[in-house]
């Protein structure tokens, strides 16, 4: 059986050895190889890929260096088995698999707190103003007028939290120690005992949007939740207020934000995540205004710790389809056979 | 009666107007003029503060552009209150003020939920690699396995706090969200339920040095804490652990800190504080390694809401001094009264 395993290159930089960059896809070559299996190893993700798809089982493929694929393109492949080596799998179209019987699952759990810890890192940049704060060190200044007049304490804040799943929830555990007020927004609104633990209220998306001063998006992207925040929902925020994006980059209309941000509407923006990923150099995010945005490249679930649990995952289903087991039913994202 | 006021310079940058710039003298103008008054506003720290300082019977002062007073210093002037706009009168040599008669105070409790922000914010930064990361993001790169190669999860981590006063424990009240193991070490150790409700266990100082991943500094600046972390406690700190400093830059010893960088000994530094401020743009902590620090100038605990609560404790201060009544006792460093 032939297993194709896409991520990103490895690093120029020796010391940036990971598990889950290409050359070394998670430590699985060993495991399959010597059960006679093989592995292609890539960070190809356009006809090379295909072509290596033509024969290919199983896909492993990560959010991070996402491979993306629709009918056209799962038409073309022998594919039984696309697995997410990390959690969202939306560069995956459901129904195209559905379709042609390809089972789509992801490593469930496998990076939430990581990516939780994210977005708390992300609020408390742009609210306290680190970005320009910590250049203004670097470059040898001591403006500190310039650096606390865009600064606030995150104290006393409404939060807004944007869907309410494993990562939204373990967000919102993280801020309440902060004294702040939170509000969320969701398909399914939790239980009252749920919502007393999380430290959190319901409220629907257009009052949160509202009352919100920072607004940070923990849905999966979907077809509901593409370009969600687009020009007008940008609009009905809160003059001033800030958005953190480690969800999906297409889940915020691109052009809208330089534009809320450039006119000053929203105070800032950091987001993980890009629409497409690898961002191309010219990516308007990545020349925002100076000082209104914390943004990284797609790494926020891609800690060494989320790393190693991703491994396991992967590895764990693997092992349950070569053996001819299904798929552990908590993995499944698509499962044809239901 | 005349009042100087000390702070960093207005910015050249218009819209960064703040209420704590040396012009803007936390709004006290029109409040001590009205009164018949004198208020002069300086950022001059040096011979031309000296000369105003003959004949002023106040002086405030703040911890992030601050007048070092000595003895020597003191004697040459009028001074009666010295008051420093922010919390740690460090710059204010405790037993100089004592013997010469002036009263020491400070703003407390104004911006300790500022710096307990800031310390989890660096923290995060420093844990999760966030510096390399944005950078990345901003240089147009997409180098995955490099930025997240030395990048991991607070979560599990052990945590140690130095000093548990108003800052170390609302730091504590703040990470244990994050299923983080909380070490404290302080002079006083806290009663077993406010260990509890903080999430903390004592340690003595060497130990919790050995232990812990992550090491923040939360005490003030005094004759036991100076370059308290020197080369030898550097060195026992564990290989790969990070230390934040939002406390006093005087507390870890300059060079020997750079040498545990730039060795690789330790993974990282966040500080907030310099000795000292403002910091010389060729200060070695401005170029340390890159990738393995998180650093700020001064400004945890100068948001505009600390300024806020800086300029009412300030102007408590002054309404007392200035009715002849005594400075708030929860207010005062030292007391030549008492």
């Amino acid at each position: 059986m032939k297993v194709v395993y896409v991520s990103y290159p490895p690093s120029d930089a020796a010391e940036a050895d990971v598990p889950a960059s290409a050359d070394n896809a998670l430590g699985l070559r060993e495991h399959l190889t010597s059960r006679g299996h093989e592995l292609v190893t890539t960070s190809d993700t356009g006809d090379g890929l295909d072509e290596e798809l033509t024969d290919a089982e199983v896909l492993i493929t990560t959010p991070f260096w996402p491979v993306y694929l629709d009918g056209d393109r799962l038409a073309k492949t022998s594919l039984k088995l696309v697995v997410t080596a990390g959690i969202g799998s939306d560069h995956t179209d459901p129904e195209a698999a559905q379709q042609h019987g390809v089972t789509v699952a992801e490593v469930t759990g496998s990076n939430v707190v990581s990516v939780a810890e994210h977005n708390v890192l992300q609020i408390l940049a742009l609210v306290r103003n680190f970005v320009p704060a910590h250049e203004e060190a670097r470059n040898g200044g001591w403006d500190v007028a310039k650096v606390v007049a865009p600064s606030h304490d995150l104290e006393g804040k409404t939060v807004g939290i944007v869907g309410l799943g494993a990562i939204g929830a373990r967000t919102a555990l993280r801020l309440k120690g902060f004294d702040v007020e939170m509000l969320y927004y969701a398909n399914h609104r939790r239980s009252a005992g749920e919502e007393a633990s999380l430290g959190v209220r319901y409220a629907r998306l257009d009052t949160l949007v509202e009352r919100c001063d920072v607004i940070c998006l923990a849905l999966p992207l979907m077809e509901g939740s593409q370009a969600l925040f687009g020009p007008e929902r940008l609009r009905a925020m809160k003059p001033g207020s800030w958005l953190v994006n480690t969800a999906r980059g297409a889940i915020v209309d691109r052009d809208a934000l330089v534009e809320a941000l450039e006119s000053g509407h929203l105070a800032g923006y950091a987001g993980d995540t890009w629409y497409p990923q690898p961002a191309p150099a010219d990516h308007p995010w990545r020349s925002l205004p100076a000082g209104s945005e914390a943004m990284t490249i797609h790494c926020s679930g891609m800690t060494l710790e989320a790393q190693d649990r991703i491994a396991e995952g992967v590895r764990e289903m693997l092992d349950a389809h070569l053996d001819g087991r299904p798929v552990p039913a908590d993995f499944l994202v698509v499962d044809p056979a239901a």
